[in-house]
Protein backbone atom coordinates (compact mmCIF):
# COMPACT_ATOMS: atom_id res chain seq x y z
CA UNK A 1 0.00 0.00 0.00
CA UNK A 2 1.30 3.15 -0.75
CA UNK A 3 2.01 5.65 1.51
CA UNK A 4 1.73 9.55 2.14
CA UNK A 5 4.26 11.01 4.83
CA UNK A 6 2.33 14.37 5.51
CA UNK A 7 4.48 16.79 7.20
CA UNK A 8 3.19 19.58 9.35
CA UNK A 9 2.94 21.98 12.04
CA UNK A 10 0.37 23.72 13.52
CA UNK A 11 1.85 27.26 13.11
CA UNK A 12 0.94 26.99 9.08
CA UNK A 13 -2.39 27.90 8.23
CA UNK A 14 -1.62 26.07 4.57
CA UNK A 15 -1.08 22.67 6.78
CA UNK A 16 -4.00 22.63 8.77
CA UNK A 17 -6.08 23.17 5.44
CA UNK A 18 -3.82 20.13 3.79
CA UNK A 19 -4.48 18.30 6.91
CA UNK A 20 -8.24 18.48 6.80
CA UNK A 21 -8.05 16.57 3.15
CA UNK A 22 -4.95 14.21 3.17
CA UNK A 23 -7.14 11.57 4.61
CA UNK A 24 -9.51 11.55 1.91
CA UNK A 25 -6.76 11.90 -1.22
CA UNK A 26 -4.90 8.71 0.36
CA UNK A 27 -8.22 6.89 0.49
CA UNK A 28 -9.52 7.76 -2.82
CA UNK A 29 -5.52 6.57 -3.85
CA UNK A 30 -6.21 3.54 -2.08
CA UNK A 31 -3.05 4.81 0.28
CA UNK A 32 -2.25 5.74 3.66
CA UNK A 33 -1.33 8.52 5.64
CA UNK A 34 1.62 8.94 8.29
CA UNK A 35 1.28 12.12 10.22
CA UNK A 36 5.45 13.94 10.36
CA UNK A 37 5.17 16.28 13.17
CA UNK A 38 8.07 19.33 12.76
CA UNK A 39 9.13 22.18 13.98
CA UNK A 40 8.62 24.64 11.13
CA UNK A 41 11.03 27.08 12.68
CA UNK A 42 13.63 24.64 13.11
CA UNK A 43 13.51 23.34 9.45
CA UNK A 44 13.45 27.25 8.89
CA UNK A 45 16.57 27.95 10.73
CA UNK A 46 18.50 25.02 9.55
CA UNK A 47 17.80 26.06 6.03
CA UNK A 48 18.27 29.52 6.38
CA UNK A 49 14.99 31.20 5.84
CA UNK A 50 13.88 33.95 7.45
CA UNK A 51 11.44 33.32 9.82
CA UNK A 52 7.70 33.38 8.85
CA UNK A 53 7.87 33.57 5.19
CA UNK A 54 4.51 34.80 4.98
CA UNK A 55 5.03 37.86 6.90
CA UNK A 56 8.11 39.38 5.06
CA UNK A 57 5.91 38.70 1.51
CA UNK A 58 4.93 42.39 -0.04
CA UNK A 59 1.56 43.89 1.22
CA UNK A 60 -0.25 42.81 -1.99
CA UNK A 61 1.09 39.41 -1.55
CA UNK A 62 0.44 39.27 2.06
CA UNK A 63 -3.73 40.45 1.78
CA UNK A 64 -3.63 37.76 -1.37
CA UNK A 65 -2.57 35.01 1.32
CA UNK A 66 -5.25 36.09 3.38
CA UNK A 67 -7.77 35.71 0.88
CA UNK A 68 -6.57 32.57 -0.50
CA UNK A 69 -6.88 30.66 2.30
CA UNK A 70 -10.88 31.55 3.25
CA UNK A 71 -10.98 30.34 -0.76
CA UNK A 72 -9.50 27.08 -0.37
CA UNK A 73 -11.72 26.38 3.25
CA UNK A 74 -14.89 27.60 1.04
CA UNK A 75 -13.40 25.32 -1.58
CA UNK A 76 -13.14 22.62 0.76
CA UNK A 77 -15.91 23.83 2.91
CA UNK A 78 -14.51 23.90 6.26
CA UNK A 79 -14.36 26.16 8.68
CA UNK A 80 -11.53 28.86 9.03
CA UNK A 81 -10.63 31.91 11.21
CA UNK A 82 -7.51 33.83 11.61
CA UNK A 83 -6.30 33.58 14.89
CA UNK A 84 -5.16 36.36 17.20
CA UNK A 85 -2.25 34.71 17.98
CA UNK A 86 0.44 34.66 15.19
CA UNK A 87 3.03 33.02 15.00
CA UNK A 88 2.24 30.73 17.46
CA UNK A 89 4.85 28.53 19.89
CA UNK A 90 3.80 25.01 18.59
CA UNK A 91 6.30 23.51 20.60
CA UNK A 92 4.51 21.66 23.15
CA UNK A 93 1.65 20.78 20.50
CA UNK A 94 4.27 19.13 18.54
CA UNK A 95 5.75 16.72 21.07
CA UNK A 96 1.90 16.22 22.94
CA UNK A 97 1.48 14.76 19.41
CA UNK A 98 4.56 12.77 19.37
CA UNK A 99 3.11 10.51 22.44
CA UNK A 100 -0.51 10.73 21.95
CA UNK A 101 -1.87 6.93 21.66
CA UNK A 102 -3.92 8.34 18.75
CA UNK A 103 -1.87 10.83 16.95
CA UNK A 104 -4.73 12.02 13.84
CA UNK A 105 -7.12 12.25 16.56
CA UNK A 106 -4.90 14.83 18.02
CA UNK A 107 -3.35 16.56 15.13
CA UNK A 108 -6.86 17.22 14.27
CA UNK A 109 -8.08 18.36 17.60
CA UNK A 110 -5.37 20.60 17.68
CA UNK A 111 -5.65 22.03 14.30
CA UNK A 112 -9.03 22.98 14.98
CA UNK A 113 -8.34 24.51 18.02
CA UNK A 114 -5.72 26.93 16.55
CA UNK A 115 -7.03 27.65 13.52
CA UNK A 116 -11.04 27.32 13.72
CA UNK A 117 -11.39 28.69 17.73
CA UNK A 118 -8.40 30.69 18.28
CA UNK A 119 -7.18 29.12 21.13
CA UNK A 120 -3.94 29.02 22.40
CA UNK A 121 -1.27 26.00 21.41
CA UNK A 122 1.39 27.36 23.71
CA UNK A 123 -0.38 26.89 26.78
CA UNK A 124 -0.55 23.43 28.72
CA UNK A 125 -3.71 23.94 30.29
CA UNK A 126 -5.04 24.53 26.89
CA UNK A 127 -3.24 21.60 25.48
CA UNK A 128 -4.65 19.01 28.10
CA UNK A 129 -8.02 20.06 27.43
CA UNK A 130 -7.47 19.27 24.07
CA UNK A 131 -6.43 15.82 25.19
CA UNK A 132 -9.41 15.33 27.75
CA UNK A 133 -11.71 16.62 24.67
CA UNK A 134 -10.81 13.93 22.85
CA UNK A 135 -10.50 11.03 25.44
CA UNK A 136 -6.77 11.06 25.71
CA UNK A 137 -5.08 11.20 29.13
CA UNK A 138 -4.74 15.16 30.08
CA UNK A 139 -1.32 14.07 32.14
CA UNK A 140 0.16 13.37 29.00
CA UNK A 141 1.22 16.91 28.36
CA UNK A 142 3.88 16.66 31.64
CA UNK A 143 5.74 14.81 28.47
CA UNK A 144 6.48 17.49 26.72
CA UNK A 145 9.22 18.65 29.60
CA UNK A 146 10.74 14.34 28.57
CA UNK A 147 14.62 15.17 27.54
CA UNK A 148 13.64 12.20 25.54
CA UNK A 149 10.41 13.67 23.71
CA UNK A 150 12.12 16.94 23.25
CA UNK A 151 14.76 14.89 21.35
CA UNK A 152 12.48 13.01 19.51
CA UNK A 153 11.04 16.39 17.78
CA UNK A 154 14.24 17.49 17.37
CA UNK A 155 15.35 14.09 15.70
CA UNK A 156 12.22 14.46 13.13
CA UNK A 157 13.12 18.04 12.67
CA UNK A 158 16.50 17.35 11.39
CA UNK A 159 14.68 14.43 9.09
CA UNK A 160 12.37 16.79 7.50
CA UNK A 161 15.66 18.66 6.70
CA UNK A 162 17.48 16.14 5.27
CA UNK A 163 14.82 15.46 3.24
CA UNK A 164 14.47 18.81 1.52
CA UNK A 165 11.55 19.93 3.13
CA UNK A 166 11.60 23.70 3.23
CA UNK A 167 7.67 24.96 4.32
CA UNK A 168 4.34 23.16 5.45
CA UNK A 169 2.88 21.38 4.42
CA UNK A 170 5.29 18.85 2.64
CA UNK A 171 3.60 15.34 1.16
CA UNK A 172 6.17 12.94 0.82
CA UNK A 173 5.16 10.01 -1.75
CA UNK A 174 7.90 7.50 -2.62
CA UNK A 175 10.92 9.94 -1.85
CA UNK A 176 8.90 12.77 -4.08
CA UNK A 177 8.75 15.93 -1.82
CA UNK A 178 5.33 18.16 -2.62
CA UNK A 179 5.03 21.18 -1.40
CA UNK A 180 1.77 22.78 -0.33
CA UNK A 181 -1.96 22.18 0.27
CA UNK A 182 -2.39 23.11 -3.53
CA UNK A 183 -0.28 20.28 -4.77
CA UNK A 184 -2.88 17.72 -3.09
CA UNK A 185 -3.35 16.41 -6.96
CA UNK A 186 -0.32 15.74 -7.36
CA UNK A 187 -0.26 13.65 -4.52
CA UNK A 188 -2.94 11.58 -5.20
CA UNK A 189 -1.71 10.60 -8.28
CA UNK A 190 1.60 10.04 -6.81
CA UNK A 191 0.13 7.12 -4.50
CA UNK A 192 -1.30 5.97 -8.06
CA UNK A 193 1.95 5.76 -9.64
CA UNK A 194 2.71 9.03 -11.14
CA UNK A 195 6.38 9.74 -11.84
CA UNK A 196 6.20 12.38 -14.53
CA UNK A 197 10.35 13.16 -15.38
CA UNK A 198 10.87 16.37 -13.37
CA UNK A 199 15.08 16.57 -14.24
CA UNK B 1 -21.03 36.50 -20.36
CA UNK B 2 -18.19 36.01 -17.51
CA UNK B 3 -14.67 37.36 -18.30
CA UNK B 4 -11.16 36.50 -16.80
CA UNK B 5 -8.28 38.60 -17.48
CA UNK B 6 -5.29 36.93 -17.84
CA UNK B 7 -2.38 38.92 -16.56
CA UNK B 8 0.95 37.63 -17.97
CA UNK B 9 4.26 38.07 -19.08
CA UNK B 10 6.40 36.12 -21.20
CA UNK B 11 9.35 35.81 -18.60
CA UNK B 12 7.58 33.46 -16.35
CA UNK B 13 7.02 29.55 -16.06
CA UNK B 14 4.10 29.71 -14.46
CA UNK B 15 2.16 32.47 -17.07
CA UNK B 16 3.04 29.63 -19.92
CA UNK B 17 1.81 26.96 -18.42
CA UNK B 18 -1.01 28.80 -17.08
CA UNK B 19 -1.71 30.11 -20.82
CA UNK B 20 -1.84 26.73 -21.97
CA UNK B 21 -4.70 26.42 -20.15
CA UNK B 22 -6.59 29.38 -20.25
CA UNK B 23 -9.18 28.97 -22.70
CA UNK B 24 -10.35 25.66 -21.39
CA UNK B 25 -11.02 26.94 -18.48
CA UNK B 26 -13.16 30.03 -19.42
CA UNK B 27 -15.10 27.38 -22.08
CA UNK B 28 -16.10 25.06 -19.50
CA UNK B 29 -17.58 27.60 -17.45
CA UNK B 30 -18.77 29.13 -20.69
CA UNK B 31 -16.82 32.67 -20.07
CA UNK B 32 -14.12 33.87 -22.20
CA UNK B 33 -10.60 35.19 -21.86
CA UNK B 34 -9.11 39.09 -22.25
CA UNK B 35 -5.20 39.11 -22.51
CA UNK B 36 -3.47 41.06 -20.54
CA UNK B 37 0.16 41.93 -21.16
CA UNK B 38 2.24 43.55 -18.63
CA UNK B 39 5.86 43.90 -17.98
CA UNK B 40 6.18 42.07 -14.89
CA UNK B 41 9.72 43.56 -14.06
CA UNK B 42 7.45 46.78 -13.86
CA UNK B 43 5.11 45.63 -11.99
CA UNK B 44 8.00 44.15 -9.42
CA UNK B 45 9.40 47.56 -9.44
CA UNK B 46 6.62 49.57 -8.62
CA UNK B 47 6.12 47.22 -5.81
CA UNK B 48 9.12 47.29 -4.49
CA UNK B 49 9.43 43.36 -5.25
CA UNK B 50 12.97 41.68 -5.77
CA UNK B 51 13.21 41.21 -9.18
CA UNK B 52 13.57 37.81 -10.35
CA UNK B 53 12.07 36.50 -6.89
CA UNK B 54 12.34 32.91 -8.22
CA UNK B 55 15.94 33.79 -8.16
CA UNK B 56 16.10 34.66 -4.77
CA UNK B 57 14.03 31.58 -3.67
CA UNK B 58 16.49 29.37 -1.10
CA UNK B 59 18.26 26.10 -2.72
CA UNK B 60 15.61 23.48 -1.61
CA UNK B 61 12.80 26.23 -2.87
CA UNK B 62 14.47 26.59 -6.48
CA UNK B 63 14.84 23.20 -6.83
CA UNK B 64 11.43 21.96 -5.75
CA UNK B 65 10.57 25.10 -8.09
CA UNK B 66 12.05 23.24 -10.82
CA UNK B 67 10.86 20.02 -10.33
CA UNK B 68 6.80 21.91 -9.78
CA UNK B 69 7.22 23.41 -13.40
CA UNK B 70 7.72 19.91 -14.73
CA UNK B 71 5.15 17.91 -13.00
CA UNK B 72 2.71 20.67 -13.84
CA UNK B 73 3.77 20.67 -17.74
CA UNK B 74 2.76 16.67 -16.89
CA UNK B 75 0.10 16.82 -15.98
CA UNK B 76 -1.31 19.13 -18.35
CA UNK B 77 0.10 17.07 -20.91
CA UNK B 78 2.24 20.20 -22.73
CA UNK B 79 5.96 20.80 -23.22
CA UNK B 80 7.67 22.46 -21.22
CA UNK B 81 11.59 23.19 -21.16
CA UNK B 82 13.63 25.17 -18.95
CA UNK B 83 15.39 27.89 -21.27
CA UNK B 84 19.30 28.58 -21.94
CA UNK B 85 18.53 32.09 -21.19
CA UNK B 86 16.59 33.36 -18.18
CA UNK B 87 15.56 35.56 -16.90
CA UNK B 88 14.44 37.05 -20.53
CA UNK B 89 13.66 40.91 -21.74
CA UNK B 90 10.16 40.56 -23.07
CA UNK B 91 9.62 43.95 -23.93
CA UNK B 92 9.66 44.12 -27.28
CA UNK B 93 7.94 40.68 -27.20
CA UNK B 94 4.83 42.12 -25.04
CA UNK B 95 4.89 45.40 -27.40
CA UNK B 96 4.49 43.21 -30.71
CA UNK B 97 1.14 41.51 -28.32
CA UNK B 98 0.03 45.29 -28.44
CA UNK B 99 -0.30 45.59 -31.67
CA UNK B 100 -0.67 41.97 -33.54
CA UNK B 101 -4.29 41.77 -35.03
CA UNK B 102 -4.91 38.32 -33.36
CA UNK B 103 -3.23 38.61 -30.24
CA UNK B 104 -3.87 35.02 -28.55
CA UNK B 105 -2.09 33.31 -31.80
CA UNK B 106 0.87 35.54 -31.03
CA UNK B 107 1.05 34.74 -27.34
CA UNK B 108 0.59 30.80 -27.94
CA UNK B 109 3.67 30.99 -30.74
CA UNK B 110 5.44 33.64 -28.60
CA UNK B 111 5.55 31.38 -25.29
CA UNK B 112 6.05 28.21 -27.04
CA UNK B 113 8.74 29.66 -28.47
CA UNK B 114 10.53 30.52 -24.90
CA UNK B 115 9.40 27.78 -22.92
CA UNK B 116 9.59 25.10 -25.49
CA UNK B 117 11.84 25.78 -28.40
CA UNK B 118 14.75 28.19 -26.51
CA UNK B 119 14.08 30.79 -28.76
CA UNK B 120 15.41 34.57 -27.79
CA UNK B 121 12.37 36.70 -27.37
CA UNK B 122 14.45 40.02 -27.59
CA UNK B 123 15.57 39.44 -30.97
CA UNK B 124 13.45 41.46 -33.12
CA UNK B 125 14.23 39.04 -35.66
CA UNK B 126 12.61 36.27 -34.48
CA UNK B 127 9.64 38.04 -33.29
CA UNK B 128 9.54 38.71 -37.02
CA UNK B 129 9.45 34.94 -38.02
CA UNK B 130 7.29 34.07 -35.23
CA UNK B 131 4.86 36.76 -36.88
CA UNK B 132 5.49 35.19 -40.20
CA UNK B 133 4.98 31.34 -38.46
CA UNK B 134 1.51 32.32 -37.72
CA UNK B 135 0.82 34.22 -40.63
CA UNK B 136 1.29 37.82 -39.18
CA UNK B 137 3.09 40.79 -40.93
CA UNK B 138 6.36 40.19 -39.87
CA UNK B 139 7.22 44.30 -40.35
CA UNK B 140 5.00 44.88 -36.97
CA UNK B 141 8.12 44.87 -35.11
CA UNK B 142 9.19 47.91 -36.31
CA UNK B 143 6.26 48.89 -33.96
CA UNK B 144 7.98 48.09 -31.00
CA UNK B 145 10.28 51.46 -31.12
CA UNK B 146 6.38 53.45 -31.88
CA UNK B 147 6.51 55.62 -28.57
CA UNK B 148 2.41 55.19 -28.59
CA UNK B 149 3.10 51.57 -28.14
CA UNK B 150 5.20 51.67 -25.83
CA UNK B 151 3.19 53.80 -23.87
CA UNK B 152 0.51 51.29 -23.86
CA UNK B 153 2.63 48.82 -22.50
CA UNK B 154 3.88 51.18 -19.66
CA UNK B 155 -0.63 51.97 -19.08
CA UNK B 156 -1.18 48.75 -18.98
CA UNK B 157 1.41 47.52 -16.40
CA UNK B 158 0.74 50.22 -14.64
CA UNK B 159 -2.91 49.12 -14.51
CA UNK B 160 -2.19 46.01 -13.67
CA UNK B 161 -0.55 47.46 -10.42
CA UNK B 162 -3.54 49.54 -9.72
CA UNK B 163 -5.32 46.32 -8.97
CA UNK B 164 -2.99 44.86 -6.84
CA UNK B 165 -1.44 42.57 -9.51
CA UNK B 166 2.17 41.42 -7.66
CA UNK B 167 2.91 38.31 -9.91
CA UNK B 168 1.85 36.25 -13.18
CA UNK B 169 -0.01 35.07 -14.24
CA UNK B 170 -3.07 36.73 -12.30
CA UNK B 171 -6.47 35.94 -13.40
CA UNK B 172 -9.29 38.58 -12.47
CA UNK B 173 -12.67 37.46 -12.77
CA UNK B 174 -15.52 40.27 -11.52
CA UNK B 175 -12.69 42.34 -9.66
CA UNK B 176 -11.43 39.43 -7.48
CA UNK B 177 -7.56 38.62 -7.93
CA UNK B 178 -6.47 34.50 -8.69
CA UNK B 179 -2.42 34.90 -8.28
CA UNK B 180 -1.29 31.39 -10.38
CA UNK B 181 -1.37 28.76 -12.46
CA UNK B 182 -2.33 26.40 -9.38
CA UNK B 183 -5.64 28.33 -8.83
CA UNK B 184 -7.48 27.65 -12.40
CA UNK B 185 -9.71 25.51 -10.58
CA UNK B 186 -11.11 28.83 -8.24
CA UNK B 187 -10.94 31.21 -11.79
CA UNK B 188 -13.24 28.57 -13.25
CA UNK B 189 -15.71 28.79 -10.36
CA UNK B 190 -15.23 31.92 -9.88
CA UNK B 191 -16.18 32.79 -13.63
CA UNK B 192 -19.71 30.48 -12.84
CA UNK B 193 -19.98 33.09 -10.12
CA UNK B 194 -18.77 31.81 -6.89
CA UNK B 195 -17.81 34.53 -4.53
CA UNK B 196 -16.40 32.98 -1.15
CA UNK B 197 -16.65 35.09 1.30
CA UNK B 198 -12.55 36.59 1.82
CA UNK B 199 -13.30 39.15 4.22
Amino acid sequence: MATVDFWFDYSSPYAYLGATQIEAVAARAGGDVRWRPMLLGGVFKAIGTPNVPLMLAGQAKQQHYGKDMLRWAAWWEVPFAWPTRFPMNTIKALRVTLVSPDPAKFIHRAFKAYWVEDQDLANANVLATLLSDIGQDPALVAETENPTVKERLIAETNEAVRLGVFGAPTSVVDGELFWGQDRLGFVERALQGWKPKTA
